[in-house]
């Protein structure tokens, strides 16, 4: 039985954490780390698992921490797993951090965007960009892992097989994507009131989100080169999903089934990416729940572009279920243990 | 493993019985019956279940269907399942009827309130009305359950141990429910368009409602009188989810400890009935997706009523997930397989 | 021109307030009052008032601002409005109160159920509670006007007919109440968050919510004699929109047309209360925007109980609309100025 | 006094025109047509208009209702307006199309996009596009006005300053427009329930959308050259709003003062087109009910494109509004009249 400890337990990606891992055969739960709410019951501010949990919450010492489990999943604002993790944690147990702070190998370009210091950069080299149907082997053999932001997972599993096959220009990449507020977290803020959500659409980051620097990277090593895009994420009244919507321009003209057997060769043994049928666009309400990522694409010969389409959970493949896949692979698990639900619908 | 059919599997509840067995270990099923979508993938309908169900769907033969299944859940509208139920049927499977036929011991009753003659009333009798957590013993032995309505099991689970231990006045209960949209089915109508619901609350039904004497006869039997209630029920812009508000006057004084202990005896040993703490008002969001009933109740010494509270997920332990607790009886399985996934939150 | 200053104008009361005065004809705004927002524009505070208002926020200042307009609305929490009245200021301008201040006649009460000290009772006896359908002489009169809270004004005018005429046991009524999220205001709190929100229905504040002794002090009025109920308010996934639907036990047995002619007693000449047709019940939706109040009815001879139903818009009849609506009463304008909009469907 | 007859009065765009024109002081409507309700009570369909509108419906004869009204609305599905117009018709009213039967120039493009044949080509030279900001003049002397589609409007108007000021190069315009449910129209479709829509947000009609030919034919106009562009609607689960985020690139540098006062040259004086300050987005919530459409673009140095959002009110200036904004036009008025209320916020 794997012991996990998750220091920020009781924000809305910890909270999936949790309902995750009560469904995992092989993980128990062992430290509630809720910096908010130390010594409250981990039921009375996530009533849904009243009965399920017993625990109180506990803080977020990832010293004390290490010696009692056997992974530690951050679910934490960018730099506090920076300001924690030291050469003693990582020999004792395995990290999975679902912040940003080990997602950019370069510390200048995250320092830049995200407007902090990096506490920890001699372990960025080291730590695994975990998507697992990219990196699986690092995953596997990784003591820290950095667990992909909720819209590059999403962007980059929608357009990756162009790119990395090179049939689009990748300078040409137009992402535009749309999520639901949970991505914004559970802090009080005016702006995530129900009555300024709900009946409301909008771009916000235009031109300067954070998690553009952190698919272009990935995008680079797809295609061999530095890659640069347009990422515009919106704000839409539901709880959770993304939706990505990429635009980019064939390098030479492309007939449906070629690029069908494409996203075929790279997804068609992977448990959570479902490469859709003809003609039928994702939709988040079909992955809601599940660990899923839905993709397709429509080629528009009037502009000799490929819209690519990519729907899935941010809390689950954006967040917490990517984590539980990482999870696994570190420990030599079925990948897809904990992660088999099918998607709830209505 | 058991073999199911299901008729009327592409129903919201029909996908729920979907989505539950899935995730049941001794179960699979073997027919997915809709007359509406006959040869066409069930996945096609159901696209959150692309990659999982490879079956086509096939009609409502239910003679047939008994040859090769050995439990039939009917998902229909009402009448379809006293149409063609038969012995030969009942001798071969079990039968568990979502629908309303066999939920009313009376069939002058059922005739009055759902305005259509009853095409089999010999099976009333025999039929066990399957609310697991009252007549757990008798579905046990059950051929045909009748799976209690949304709106009865929580309304009769929110006021049960008070009317049973003869604490209220059964006669002055008021029951005031909400629910979510899904409980009115997939059909394509105009009152259940998304812009006709969002933003907006009603009561229907007003004192004529089809399950007000579904919920009298029930709580008839724990009263030992006949009991006449008023019951309303209302239509909320979420798509799953009912909370029952139920209002009586205590027949004497009681103190909060003493209502608590009497909740305690009848739901402290079951596993999807959760009593919450004092003061916490049961949600709808808490028990999404999940079997929970969340009760309580508050006694307001002003007007010498009760107040109690009730809510689940009407697809779940309102629809599906109660016909798959009723089916692990039946087959003498763990009652809770299945049904152990957390609410999902948000 | 009606000079007009708002304290609280950037809550969502005192936003709807600009909005509606925005098209009154014989009213102009002259100071929007913000204690947080003091210096900023409004309209970066609301920027759906873009162009519309080019004001920038003020202070709170009673006293100056009685030197300036002709009447004040104080759209502001409990106990701000009794703080800061004065002779001085009721000598110079018109007040009219949205919060509870001055709404309950007994002062004991009114600390007894909102905790805080009354800070102004010599002008609680001179305030008319400003429910312009049953004290509409009165409030043309008025100095200060207390304007009703939102649940009292749709539920006091859903049974008051009833009330008045003895037809039905005041003490046996029992209101519950579903109200739109803006009704708890624009604070930052996690309760209100959409992702705590949407998908979930709950009671709260029962029997023991603050509006219940407003509602029970007017029925003892039109009951002539005290009156103690049953109040429970929910929130309920909407932005806008209150649905009550109250029940109460039938003196003796009633005909349809009977109640009918009751209810067009009181309101056939009511130019915002809309006795709809038989058997439709009111709908949120269909009030939304407006100063409508939506009530019905429906007698239930199984009980000998009557259902009486009422739906408004919490922001308008609820609260700014009503507002207006004491306004031009205390300025001799035809009453529905600025209000004669039609309500917004869908 | 205007007397107007509208034809399809019971969808959504018809019931927003009624909204619209009770507030309208030269306008009065004389004849509500609606096919499917023959006979009904207006305010039974729509019951929000409740004793405001007492009317029946009429049947959909434009012939006999050219003789007694001013001006004809048809917001009835493709096909219908260019099968009932003729030259009778037209000599005696005006008539304002809210179908897309007279917006294209060139009638095999509509065939081909449409999918029908166009009853009336010899009207299409004659009709002139609504779009009161670009063809002020031309529609204040028509005869026939083909009002703009919803999503086209939006778009045009959010990039049309860089068009023909020749910024950008028109043929990289990519448009992911994202609309309300209400776009759909009232008809009962699975597709558009509640429990479809909600937590939901998907493509359609990608690369395929009917919108595009107008979208482009109009941008040509302005770039003075054949125009072609990417255009993905989108479904967002909210009622009314259309967002549009529009990607192009800059034929040269520019700096955001530049570009603003190329905004700034065309809608200056518009009273129903709001530039927002500098760094401010678009949001539909904020123009909910109005008849403004909010622009603004934000210029990225790093990718040397440029993207440009829009919101509007998809009912208001989507469709009825605007269409209310040409009848003002056609007959003299203030073009404002009747579409002054400010946004209702939430």
């Amino acid at each position: 039985m794997i012991r996990v400890g998750i220091i920020g337990a009781t924000g809305y990606a910890g909270g999936e954490l949790v309902r995750l891992l009560l469904g995992h055969k092989e993980a128990e739960i062992k430290w509630y780390g809720s910096r908010s709410y130390v010594d409250k019951k981990y039921s009375e501010v996530y009533q849904n698992m009243f009965q399920m949990v017993d625990d109180r919450c506990l803080d977020d010492n990832m010293e004390e921490m290490a010696g009692q489990v056997d992974v530690i999943f951050t679910a934490t604002p960018q730099g506090l797993c920076a300001s924690l993790v030291n050469e003693n944690i990582l020999n004792k147990v395995k990290l999975i951090d679902l912040s940003a702070d080990f997602r950019i190998k370069d510390a200048d370009v995250y320092e830049k965007w995200y407007g902090i210091r990096h506490k920890a950069p001699q372990y960025i080299e080291e730590a695994v960009y975990g998507l697992c149907e990219v990196n699986r082997e690092a995953v596997k053999r990784a003591r820290l892992v950095a667990n992909p932001g909720c819209y590059p997972t999403c962007s980059f599993l929608s357009v990756y097989p162009m790119v990395k096959e090179g049939l689009i220009d990748p300078n040409t990449i137009i992402i535009d994507a749309k999520s639901g507020v949970s991505g914004a977290g559970r802090g009080a803020k005016v702006d995530n009131l129900f009555c300024e959500v709900n009946e409301n659409i909008k771009a916000y980051g235009v031109a300067g989100h954070r998690h553009t620097p952190e698919i272009e990277e990935q995008l680079g090593y797809a295609a061999g080169q530095p890659v640069v895009i347009s990422f515009t994420p919106h704000l839409v009244p539901m709880q959770r999903g993304i939706l990505v919507t990429a635009y980019a321009s064939l390098k030479k003209e492309a007939a449906y089934e070629e690029v069908k057997a494409v996203y075929d060769k790279y997804y068609d043994k992977e448990r959570f990416i479902r490469v859709l049928d003809k003609d039928v666009c994702p939709q988040t309400k079909w992955v809601e729940g599940s660990n899923f990522v839905d993709v397709n694409f429509k080629i528009d010969p009037r502009t000799k572009r490929i819209i690519m389409m990519g729907a899935m959970d941010n809390l689950v493949k954006g967040a917490a279920g990517q984590a539980v896949q990482n999870m696994n692979l570190m420990f030599g698990l079925d990948e897809a243990e904990g992660l088999q639900m099918a998607p709830m619908f209505p």
